[in-house]
């Protein structure tokens, strides 16, 4: 029953309303909220925790006029729903539907476009000097989580906004929670002065005062100095140019829109701490927000989650199967170390910091760090296994390069969600990796095509001396239940022989080559011969192999789940350039050089044509030119 | 005469010195670094500031048992001599010699390589914590900067280490410059507390009660909460869980050592604050720190720097010319803006910041942040010209893709020192970024031959609508004196013709053309036709141009300042693959797929061999085949 929301069509309706009509509209946000992603999975808790403060800012402030940008983003969904997309948002994260996160090109009220964490202050801070440069008197307000803060683009986004100081408001959304437990110094100290009794009363005398329209104008030119007294004089904020506002309980409306009416008249660079729950108003996502960051489908009467099983055994995530092989490992090598930035469960690293938390590190959101924090180790001859997912792992490119590789330290990089993620889209696809990686000395690229293949390729990784050593794959389950075999080395740069052929040689890499399995089943062509070979390495290549294919193919087609631009096939055009082995017909497939949306994994991969059937008609176009 | 540093062959040898010998020797070194930095170019002015600290920590300390980890690394010519390397610094960042950073692979005494900054602290997190683990009693101490603390991964690495508290050191060199002026409020900060009279009588007492060694148990227990109530108990490093202990002279030899003895004993994350001066004991450079930061050859007896000049007009510098470009288009066009992570002397923004400061922002060494800064000016309508060195703009790889590719903004990249750079060696190349810029959507990337096709290119990105462009241009001067001439728009992927030829085509992308050119003329041979194209653009690619050479050529050689692996080269291969040019011989120039160390750039183009010799010698080698 909506007796407010039905008529939500833009920000400017909520204007209309009543501060108590508002607390209502909150709860009929929440249980549109839950019911629809029930029904369509999608980050429930995160939205769920920031209803109220979406529509006290939307209350409050004029956007589109005003500029709102949404760290991560994940948690917009309240945002989508009052600007214009309530109706859309049973296609959320569907192919063709709207996005899961914030995207420019969706709507006018998404300033920013996200995905990644810690982007809003350096966002909203160029529009906040844009609006000045321009004698505009927008508001520009960042929401960003407790989470976000420990990435470091954020402190050089607090760091620039408190020395040019312009009008700007950060909203810090503090739940204590990233996917994982918020991990960092950072964390400990939010903590710290949200608890602080002393602290929480002078706060609100102060408050008070504000409230008294007479004194603000005095108390404003005051207040900087006021604070620093008698408040919170070295408040981190404070230290870093920004009047600090906190904590307030950022799931009281009438509160929230008080205060933010009041800041909206302070000038310069402002925090604002706000306490919330994740999952808040559902409580079985109250309890356990983890599960329930992503929870999939979900009765919204029990809280039961809804997953399906099947008979058969199926095979297993490949996150999982990372999570199983490291612990083996690392049973066997008391080098090893499990390093994860804020995705212990994302990545599966959780199984072995469970086992072994004193050789595991969650170092928060902050890729960077991890990976120079893994060279740190391995100079001291520790073995380090640091899981980014591939899109992330773009926010530690240089510390790859100059960290680990130029000094050819011993460092394993796991890196998950390679390729086409699904419904998460364009921000989190693993498309770039195998390009940005192969252009860097000493390092070694893998990709497996199965589990057992990840297995041993990670058991080869950490045989002594390796190097800087990338192991890439996707999301998702693999093709064999029974993996879990004895581990065995993997020569370096050798190919396996899925097939052999004359007429047409397929080069895969990594599970895409499944696909191409599934591909010549579904042919079962006697007219043409295909021979079919798992690359496994991307770096260094497989000099005899592709010698032999040069020198007794015509017809070579390239399959990767990755950029064709300077991925994987390109490293074989490049081979073939470089040894003159010529008149090769070569057909790259993999992902196109566009940014592809969001869908399931399925429907993209067909979109960008290798999919099984993509990789079909390739054979066939290829057999008759 | 050196009474001491002639005996002074590792850090042992500094112990059995007594204090005030050590104060000797610190002149003597000094004394020393002067005289071979005038004579043989260095980063001589962080060097000088360094010098006390650099004796005080390998006398306190037992490196290389202790290590000791310098942030960015040029302050470590003083930690250079006296580990075993004073004989050799004459070589220093010469072809062969040492390098000018820290390198692992050149001493047991480099603890951790560098040259790119806020690396440190992560890196030392990462050898605290293997010390632990391998139970041992190893001190580690990382040297870090005050411009090098507005790096996001800095924050990271502080933010991690307050939470893991492992016993380790951050020293902070606080001379408030990094090689132009500190800014950020990170700064501002560390000059508030410097400078606040009550803050240091409280400090100097706790100092005086630690000295008694009998109230130093107790005093370690309550040390904590003991500061807490009296001293600095927001102090921003304190939140995150550092104890603090600034500031102090770090030129106070007797001091720094009294106090690094004390630090010694105290467990956990510890960050000791000391002032410097960059430059000190040398007037000029003391007078003038941003010229001085690398200021070439000089008189050491008068300070004159020693330029050597040419009768006839020189070309400018490359950064020159986007310096003089840029306030030549800001003039016409209100709505461009000047961005530089803390280069602006580096890249020459300095001189639009004189004449338009208003316009242009110096966001401290922040490049991630420098690009989702600009990402939100675009998205208001202005037009950032974000100027960062290509090996930095590794840092920011991330924010291209997420923040401005992605989302279609008008952001000009302008990448100064692509290519090889000469003596600043590996760290600083800037090798990669034409094959890690090639897999990104939506993105342009060209590279100009000269100086008036980077002023057009500059001119051409700044009309409307151009997404995301890149222009890179390398270190060093061009080829033109006289190249302000009017502004020309560059038709869009349109490769020019430099000689026309039928045996071989020649495909160089940026200012290596310039060889080429030279290759051409040198080999003066009638017995073959040379077809010589300035490609412009690296994407999108002249598909008119390359299909004509795919037509008519079957010998091609591109000539790149850039990696052979994924770069310009793998785009043309790729392209060929593509569209069946086949039976193309293909040699590809540039820079191999290894990281390349220091020397001239004439020495490292002759190395890689796409210096005009090479690439005569691949013309001779490929007429032959």
């Amino acid at each position: 029953m909506q007796k407010y929301l039905s008529n939500i069509n833009s920000p400017s309706d909520l204007k209309s309303l009543k501060i108590d009509e508002l607390v209502e509209l909150c709860a009929e946000i929440r249980e549109f909220l839950i019911d629809k992603c029930s029904q369509n999975p999608g980050h429930v808790g995160s939205s769920l925790g920031a209803v109220e403060l979406t529509v006290a800012l939307h209350y409050v402030f004029d956007a589109p006029y005003d500029k709102l940008v949404w760290d991560v983003g994940h948690q917009s969904y309240a945002h989508k729903i009052i600007t214009g997309r309530r109706d859309k948002f049973s296609t959320n994260r569907k192919y063709g539907g709207i996005s899961g996160f914030p995207k420019m090109s969706e709507s006018e009220y998404d300033a920013f476009g996200g995905g990644h964490a810690s982007v809003s202050i350096s966002a909203a801070l160029g529009m906040a000097v844009a609006a000045k440069m321009n004698g505009e008197n927008r508001h520009v307000i960042a929401v960003i989580g407790d989470g976000s803060m420990t990435g470091g683009l954020a402190f050089e986004g607090l760091n620039n906004a408190g020395y040019i100081k312009p009008n700007m408001l950060v909203v810090l959304n503090d739940n204590n929670i990233a996917i994982d437990k918020s991990v960092g110094a950072i964390g400990r100290y939010l903590l710290k002065i949200s608890t602080s009794p002393s602290y929480n009363k002078l706060k609100t005398n102060i408050w008070n005062l504000l409230g008294q329209n007479y004194f603000r104008k005095i108390l404003q030119k005051l207040f900087h100095s006021v604070k620093l007294m008698i408040l919170h004089r070295h408040n981190m904020f404070e230290a870093l140019g920004f009047g600090y506002f906190g904590t307030f309980d950022g799931h009281d409306l009438p509160q929230l829109i008080k205060i933010l009416e009041k800041l909206k008249l302070l000038n310069g660079p402002k925090l604002l701490h706000v306490i919330t729950q994740k999952g808040k108003g559902f409580r079985p996502a109250e309890e356990n927000q983890t599960d329930w960051h992503a929870p999939g489908k979900f009765n919204k009467n029990t809280g039961e989650r809804i997953i399906v099983k099947s008979d058969k055994p199926q095979p297993l995530r490949y996150q999982d199967v990372f999570g199983k092989t490291i612990i083996e490992l690392a049973r066997q090598n008391s080098k090893i170390i499990g390093i994860t930035p804020a995705m212990p469960t994302g990545c599966s690293l959780n199984l072995m910091m469970d086992e072994m938390p004193n050789r595991c590190f969650d170092v928060g959101i902050a890729e960077g760090h991890a990976v120079t924090f893994s060279a740190g180790l391995a100079t001291m001859g520790l073995l380090p296994f640091c899981n980014i997912y591939s899109s992330f792992m773009q926010r530690a490119y240089d510390n790859i390069i100059h960290d680990v590789a130029i000094q050819k330290l011993n460092v394993v990089f796991c890196l998950d969600r390679g390729g086409l993620v699904g419904e998460d889209g364009s921000t989190h696809h693993g498309a770039y990796d195998l390009a940005y990686l192969r252009c860097i000395p000493n390092i070694i690229i893998a990709s497996p095509m199965n589990e057992v293949e990840l297995r041993n390729m990670m058991f080869t990784a950490q045989l002594p001396n390796k190097g800087c050593f990338a192991i890439r794959y996707p999301k998702g389950g693999g093709v064999i239940t029974d993996w879990q075999l004895p581990f065995l080395e993997i020569p370096m740069a050798k190919a396996r022989t899925i097939c052999t052929g004359k007429d047409i040689a397929i080069l895969s890499i990594g599970h895409a080559g499944n696909n191409v399995e599934q591909a010549i089943d579904m042919l079962n062509d006697k007219n043409i011969s295909i021979a079919h070979y798992d690359m496994r390495f991307v770096k260094p290549l497989d000099v005899d192999l592709l010698h032999f294919v040069g020198k007794n193919f015509k017809k070579v087609i390239t399959v990767e789940n990755g950029t064709i631009v300077g991925g994987f096939g390109s490293a074989v055009s490049e081979f073939f350039a470089h040894y003159n082995h010529s008149s090769i017909q070569h057909k790259f497939l993999g992902i196109p050089d566009r940014f592809i949306l969001h869908g399931s994994i399925a429907e993209l991969q067909a979109e960008c044509g290798f999919d099984t059937k993509g990789i079909a008609d390739a054979i066939i176009s290829m057999r008759q030119s």
